[in-house]
């Protein structure tokens, strides 16, 4: 598709649309401060669902979904045969989630789609939207389940055995997913796309402070994700004199402060984070036997974030003394470089409509993290206010979210001509 | 009673059979290593004194209940409408409890009663054996309910809407207790005694690290509970800068490390716990928006734990910055002596009897803390193995259980005789 008709599917992205459909998802799952809890396999995930697929086949698309739940919407090209572009996110939210974080992609997508019915446009690939199945991972941990699953990374199988925090196993909850969408076609997991660009919402202060329109991704920063469990032995507040308890909870104190430490960074790049922390027995007047927390670590650097993260066990462990420490690793994903040519396609896209960019890396991980292990992968960002995400308080302007899809249609309309 | 009447007495007790009944108490609610998770107005708590009132009717003693659920046996004593002796203490556990905190005061009253029977003697005055409801805590907060609305210190309805981690309402658990236990007569709140004696486990390690057989109790040090909310602002963990987050778990841990610089107390009386945090939301990846924590501090001078505890505000505040500290204080008991001839009492009974015994106060506080405030009142230690408490390791041996209940019997022999 030559420039002009990619700039004439860019034209046909109604900001409007894009804004009331985000609008009225955001309220399935509402909570209070403008928020959205709407986590994923729940029934709030699936009426979001039935919502978007509604819109879906009015543009004409074609709906499927595979074994990982992953939602597929599908629109044909001129060429028959054609691997597809590939283009989406997420849709679950955060537990104290925003109205943007994942949504949008697909929304996005879905706009895309809307813009080539509405301009008669005919790509030469077919399009194809995904939502990703379990992006945030504060239901079933880890995230980016749907997508690693899709991309092979693991089989899906391996997440059967995780559980919510009611217990509930990831097979059971997907299950029932699948068994509500059994009117759906289903089609297998994995295949081949040409290119796979995702739009996401920034969730960092960057594009805001700069008054950029675009955040042209370079790559995503590694992460490792690790569970700390602490034993050292509950007894009686009252009655224990502070020498001679092994208190688990002021254990967990002295280790989060030497983290501190080891983590320190003068140029504020590497991100450390302790979100969940949970103490047994719990009650008020008992020492703490057992504390176990989380451990989040980024960083853009694989050499930075493999050493850190290997000294987490022994620096923890030291500092826990008398109280006894143990590290599981949950989750890691090396840092990651998209694929040059993507990128360039994307800050190309940007410029052809005018809108102001930069070359960023992602603070946080995506699907396309994963995705890129099968597709040459690329990420459009649009600014988040205040550099807040993962809150009800997050928030990117209409006008901004069009911009960002725009790039996004033009991106995808660069990759679609078949020159083989 | 004479002197060697209550030689007789003590000299009926039962150390097989005392022992033997705490054993089969400790079934219900039983947990993994010898430990009890009975908790206060449960089925479980039901069926414990279920077994118990049984046994008191067995040895000849009236059952009743109170309007606080507290539960009564009564024994008649020689000379009519003399005010009665009361002995007694609680049957709820922690959550990871042992098998004698609280439930070796009601067993030994029990086994007085026994010892009673089985001797064929009769005190001049009523001995009444009570088993008062919550002293732990744990469920409902704060400890003490059933004493504190006996001993008038605060009415019964004060507790009604507090409300446990299920979010069932105190007014609702003890209307439920009531309800299963209709067929016992109703005694109101309240009334006369000549004196209390409670015997309990010491749970801390004097009795044993001075190989001493019986702790005289000279009063009760003093508590304070209070729970902190610290509120910052929750984030996404991958992309928001550490230096740009207002983070409450980091706040939580500054303010934890003032308060341990705030309480440190060379000479190791001063008890400083934080036994239960929650997060919110309490995802791995998310900066933690909310934390809630207690605090139990617990001094036998009441000048030093006015002072530290009315720093906690201030101090938490200033840590915390940026985040925002509250403070609540939940509870708080003066420290307190017992009465002292009550307590000579114990010390001439424990002499009599042959067992070595130290004057000690009470790093617990205990239902004698609030009976004290109506009826004069002491208190029984017998050796914890290790000092340990709240914690399923909890262990005292059949036959230093038998010393205490034996010092007990002597004890309230000596209050029966009436003088006026």
């Amino acid at each position: 598709m030559p420039v002009d008709q990619g700039l004439r599917l860019a034209e046909s992205v109604s900001e409007t649309r894009q804004w009331d459909r985000l609008m009225e998802l955001a309220r399935i799952g509402a909570i209070p401060g403008d928020g959205v809890n709407r986590q994923a396999l729940t029934a709030l995930d699936r009426q979001a669902r039935r919502l978007m697929i509604a819109w879906a086949e009015e543009a004409g698309a074609t709906v499927s979904v595979d074994d990982a739940a992953n939602l597929w919407f599908r629109v044909e090209g001129r060429i028959p045969g054609a691997t597809p572009l590939l283009t989406g996110s997420h849709m679950d939210s955060q537990p104290a989630g925003g109205r943007f974080d994942g949504i949008y992609g697909v929304m996005a997508g879905l706009e895309i789609l809307c813009a080539l019915k509405d301009s008669g446009l005919t790509l030469d690939r077919p399009l194809e939207v995904v939502a990703w199945t379990n992006e945030e991972g504060s239901r079933f941990a880890p995230g980016c389940m749907g997508s690693m699953a899709w991309a092979g990374t693991k089989p899906l199988a391996a997440f059967a055995e995780t559980r919510d925090a009611e217990g509930i196993r990831f097979a059971d909850a997907l299950a029932e997913q699948l068994a509500a969408e059994a009117d759906l076609p289903r089609r297998p997991l994995g295949g081949q796309a040409h290119a796979y660009i995702e739009a996401h919402i920034e969730q960092g202060p960057k594009l805001e402070t700069e008054a950029l329109d675009i955040g042209v991704v370079t790559g995503i920063q590694g992460s490792r994700w690790l569970t700390v469990t602490i034993t050292g032995a509950s007894a009686h507040a009252g009655t224990t004199p502070v020498s001679l308890r092994r208190d688990a909870m002021q254990a967990t104190m002295r280790a989060i402060a030497a983290l501190n430490t080891l983590t320190a960074d003068p140029t504020d790049v590497l991100r450390f984070t302790v979100g969940s922390l949970t103490v047994e027995p719990g009650s008020s007047n008992s020492v703490a036997g057992m504390v176990r927390f989380t451990i989040d670590l980024r960083h853009p650097d694989a050499v930075v974030l493999a050493a850190i993260g290997d000294a987490v066990a022994a620096t923890v462990a030291e500092a826990a003394l008398p109280c006894v420490a143990t590290i599981e690793e949950r989750f890691s994903a090396a840092p990651l470089d998209f694929d040059a040519d993507l990128v360039t396609a994307v800050r190309e896209a940007a410029e052809t409509l005018g809108q102001s960019w930069s070359l960023m890396p992602s603070g946080a991980f995506h699907d396309a993290q994963l995705v890129a292990g099968a597709v040459p992968s690329a990420m459009i960002f649009v600014p988040s206010r205040a550099g807040i995400s993962h809150n009800p308080a997050e928030f990117t302007s209409a006008a901004q979210l069009a911009a960002g899809t725009r790039v996004l249609a033009a991106a995808l309309a660069s990759q679609s001509r078949v020159t083989n």
